[in-house]
């Protein structure tokens, strides 16, 4: 029998997803607004087979944001770019629930989804940042539960307004003057406690049916929303045993809500590093390291806690206690800062540090990297999942030096099996409602 | 001394802009979400050096809504792919202020700007159609005038956002660690009557500097926000005499808001028909013509009246009294419709027939087309036209056989003046209101 695929998808972050990584030897110093440089990787990863590229997101910033967040490309735009220079790879983004309008979205992921011919996909999430709140004309943030009951009801509107068309209610038949069938095209009606749209939407199905919906936050009410209603989920995790315990999680929730656990991918982000032998692996990630400074790391930490400053804490007595600080942005992270701090007894210094520049797990030889990998994919921590290089020239390594290990081992595919995101994904094209309610009808 | 130079841009829009044109021997059926016809398209009008492709868009469909606005690419997904697979052309798309956000819209067009190296341009419109509020949550569409409001407060809030960053905000110092100079970003804390915008944008000024600002409605109210704001205006006229006067009256309102008549561009949109002989082209239109059915005419007719439906009324009487009605979507058109009736004596079929095929005033061989087009130029009926090819094939004649025309009179570009927008539009680049208020405390 053929070995269960794994599936991979590879974070696009210009400058880095970290504080200090713009400044390595090998940073293009403005990837994050270089289209080129988006192109390049996104080839590279199509080169390697991923099943995605993915885009990051957020909507708020401050003097103390990473580099990346300060001056980056939106996810729409750059997507939609990157679908017309590749042929395969899906074009994964993220886009908050909280402030934005479904017609809208709905609307410029269906168009994604034409341009590149069945290969969108979009990351649902709820917007961790309570500043957001100021560019938006709000006079307050949604609290964490009204965030995500509103998530809730927005997916639900985008997924009726993507069937506003049957399949096949666009006849075009020149001779006869029908461009399309009146019965095939539907208005949703939704009156919701959050939204009230009529619909249709003015935008075909397109091949994938629906783009693929990922969703990316991991607490409790983040957990329900993706068992309820997402293909895939973005998550974190620090040990196998908590990936294995999150993928379960879901899997059962979603058991609960009536779908099976192969209707929805569990993709934990992983950070990587390579090198030649295990020390040089070791050393680029020390190299690393050495480009943050304590400022730099104390205010990163205090995005994740509503921008709090930290530096009024002395650096080298225990982590402060927070009470609830962190817990309306960041849930799932903050909780885990503060358990993490208290277990292990850090220091204010060294958390700080240790969020700045996180250890990857997946650090060393290249086959070292494939053995990681198998291992936590084959203990359950995950269906697949989203590569973080940390480095700058890291895709482009695990791309020449890794994948073509995961292939040899029969565990990655060798060639797309489908020129669609779902299809490669392995995730079924989600059926019309209105289809499958006349189908009833007739046969019922 | 060399000629006053034309401005040319070419609407890109699917199975056409009309109710029959999809039926067309030559017409590809699905050509509005089909990313092949747009990419060739934007590179055929490249070819001919175009200044700009531009992409019309709208809110709210129903089942009367002609056939290319059912079902069509959104604005901002589709020119990002275009920017991809082009080099010098302008990406010019329509966003409703109505119904969107500033911070998103800012973004997504900096973001496109960034994307195609200074391409993008923004045609600023307020929905004329009521039922879009329907698709976005509101009670009710807002009057003309709210909306006109609503415009003007949302273009400031864009055009500051847009100078979140000065030019040289990132410094990008591996060796200091400076990423940017804090002191060159700058929070807009727009507090208005519609928006709070605090900024700043999560991304810098682009070659650019703003994106090119189009303004498309030609009532008083449009105009005035063209005036005070816009880098170019979109509109329409049916006489020589009509477009002069129009070109007059905005460039003096412009000069009343303290700006010189050269910084604001003002683009009639025009349809042309390009035949080996006269009586071909005319036969070309005539074949069109036969395309629509009175019923599809009716119902396009209706889409201007708020969806009036004018199947009530005999065909054959006088065109039919209806008061206010239409004055607050299509202000600008439905007067005229209205008024023109009257003046001609129209009875409602003909106004029908006129306004789903209207006759373009540029029908002929490509002679006369260029003829028509360097006359209403030099008779100053607009700095330069969009044109809005009525076959299927007419962007590619215009581009084989009417540009190489317009070129040997020397009142068209040979070859790019600049890889900006702005540059070939011969607009300047926007100062940064904040390096430009600093050189007024250094200086003054
Ligand atoms: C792996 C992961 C990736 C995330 N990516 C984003 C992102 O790109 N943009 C964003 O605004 N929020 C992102 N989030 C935040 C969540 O979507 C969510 O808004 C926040 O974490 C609060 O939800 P939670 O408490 O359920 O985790 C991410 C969360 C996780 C766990
Ligand atoms: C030449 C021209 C092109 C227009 N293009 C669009 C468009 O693409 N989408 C849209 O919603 N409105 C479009 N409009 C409508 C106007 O932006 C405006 O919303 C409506 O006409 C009412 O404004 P007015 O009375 O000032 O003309 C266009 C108007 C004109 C004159």
């Amino acid at each position: 029998m053929a070995k269960k695929q794994l599936r991979l998808g590879a974070i696009i972050h210009g400058v880095g997803g970290n504080v200090g990584g713009w400044r390595h030897p090998d940073a293009i110093t403005d990837a994050s607004v270089n289209f080129g440089f988006y192109k390049q990787q996104a080839q590279k990863a199509e080169q390697g087979k991923f099943d995605f590229v993915f885009i990051a997101d957020g909507l708020y910033i401050t003097e103390k944001s990473i580099p990346h967040f300060l001056n980056r490309f939106e996810p729409v735009t750059i997507l939609s770019a990157l679908g017309a220079v590749t042929s395969n790879i899906g074009l994964v983004g993220t886009l908050s629930t909280s402030y934005s309008e479904p017609f809208t979205v709905s609307r410029q992921f269906a168009s994604l989804d034409h341009i590149s011919g069945g290969r969108a996909g979009w990351n649902v999430v709820t917007s961790p940042l309570e500043g957001s709140a100021k560019n938006y004309s709000r006079t307050s943030h949604p609290t964490h539960a009204e965030r995500y009951r509103i998530a809730e009801e927005y997916l639900e509107v985008a997924r009726g307004l993507w069937d506003s068309w049957e399949d096949d209610a666009f006849v075009r038949d020149k001779a006869s003057g029908v461009f399309f069938d009146p019965s095939k095209m539907h208005r949703l009606n939704h009156e919701g406690e959050h939204f009230s749209v009529q619909g249709p939407l003015n935008i075909a199905r397109s091949k994938q049916g629906h783009p693929v919906v990922f969703q990316a936050g991991s607490s409790e009410a983040g957990r329900n929303l993706a068992a309820k209603s997402a293909d895939a989920v973005f998550t974190h995790y620090d040990t196998v045993e908590e990936g294995a315990a999150f993928v379960q999680d879901v899997k059962q929730r979603a058991a609960a809500y009536g779908r099976s656990p192969d209707e929805i991918l569990i993709l934990p982000g992983i950070g990587t590093i390579i090198g030649r032998t295990q020390e040089e692996a070791e050393q680029k990630y020390e190299q690393l390291t050495e480009l943050v400074t304590i400022d730099k790391a104390l205010d990163y930490l205090g995005r994740f806690f509503e921008h709090f400053d930290f530096s009024q804490f002395p650096l080298d007595e225990p982590f402060p206690e927070l009470g609830d600080l962190g817990s309306n942005s960041f849930q799932s992270g903050t909780d885990k800062i503060k358990r993490e701090a208290k277990e292990l007894g850090l220091t204010l210094r060294q958390v700080a540090l240790r969020s700045a520049t996180p250890k990857p797990r997946y650090i060393g030889t290249p086959e070292t990297v494939a053995d990681l990998i198998q291992a936590d994919f084959e203990a359950g921590a995950g269906d697949g999942f989203i590569i973080h290089a940390t480095t700058p020239t890291g895709l482009d390594e695990f791309v020449d030096q890794v994948i073509p290990i995961l292939q040899e081992r029969g565990i990655f595919r060798t060639e797309y099996e489908s020129d669609t995101l779902r299809g490669n994904l392995g995730l079924a094209i989600p059926e019309n409602r209105y289809t499958a309610a006349r189908k009833v009808q007739v046969h019922g």
